[in-house]
């Protein structure tokens, strides 16, 4: 497969998507589109002989609150499904952060909890790369603190969920809630085995 | 929150935009942009009284050969990512198919294995809800057969990897690969404890 050109093709602050043509496996000329929240996406940089930033776009946090033993999630309303979701603190990158600044920055907005020692980190992975070049950074770490939304912003409707492995078991089991997927696969791995990253191996 | 109106501000076959506006918590008029699979996507049909299908958009299969006792994952390209990414087999839900009509046909067509028995079975879950509505199915199942891509479509470029626990960690430890965040979590627990969900218990 060979990628010939992609073009921009909306014009917006924070999402954009881009239309790209290539050569398919069978000599034939396609079409494939696909959203980024880069005005720059690292496949137009990679084109162009651009070496692309190391950095994902966002920091997902999945946090053990060692003190009480149990795993910290949120519920959180999500503009586009237009309902509550379940899933883990998270954010993207702000300019200048590293990942470890962005988690501890965003688990202390959404969670009120801070980070004592980050056990296991990601390096960039994709969220859904047939859509999107989206990346993240996931990152288990070890917490303390009293959960409080005091911190959240307004655009943030969140509630702090502090789940032993019962409880876990008992919210995958509650009928017609939406989980994120990521959350879905640790809670299920949680709710089953009791046991995540425990000991620093990063 | 109150969401106030979306429109769709794209019009392309596969994936288009939509824009919406809402009351955000402090009271202020605010808009959100956001990317979907779908031409009416649930929440405009939610905020117009219409219950939404219960249908997710995609299957990705976690496939586990019995009798090789091997994880099965894919290296495929990636147009967005401009090169090759380790995921799961996965694709879009065909008009009319069920979820374990998906799972078997994706699974045939990226890596010529059977499936045998699906251990477990996620609800609707969401890739990246901040920025896109989109859904799968995340499907744990026992496979056999022989890999194989001549079932792969022309716009498709697979490498089937069939990995014990000890190539799982070697694989996760080589530099500079792109991973799906799922395939990441996944392996790292596959290289971690050598187990998945092996009995029926969805």
């Amino acid at each position: 497969m060979e990628i010939l050109d992609i073009k921009q093709v909306t014009n917006f602050d924070h999402l954009n998507l881009f239309l790209m043509k290539y050569i398919d496996r069978a000599d034939k000329l396609k079409s494939w589109i696909f959203a980024s929240r880069s005005g720059s996406p690292d496949i137009i940089n990679h084109l162009q002989g651009i070496k692309p930033l190391s950095l994902p776009d966002a920091v997902v946090v999945v946090p053990f609150h060692v003190e009480m033993q149990k795993l910290v999630m949120i519920r959180e309303f999500r503009l586009p499904l237009g309902g509550y979701q379940y899933g883990f603190p998270a954010g993207l990158m702000d300019k200048r952060e590293t990942v470890e600044q962005t988690a501890v920055r965003e688990l202390k907005e959404e969670t009120g909890l801070d980070i004592i020692k980050i056990i296991r980190k990601s390096p960039p992975i994709y969220s859904s790369a047939g859509m999107t070049d989206e990346s993240m950074a996931f990152v288990y770490a070890q917490c303390c603190g009293t959960p409080s939304v005091e911190w959240n912003e307004d655009s943030e409707d969140i509630t702090v969920l502090m789940l032993s492995q019962q409880e876990a078991a008992a919210l995958l089991k509650t009928p017609d809630l939406k989980f994120d997927v990521k959350a879905w696969i640790v809670l299920s791995i949680f709710a089953e085995t009791g046991a995540l990253f425990t000991e620093s191996d990063a």
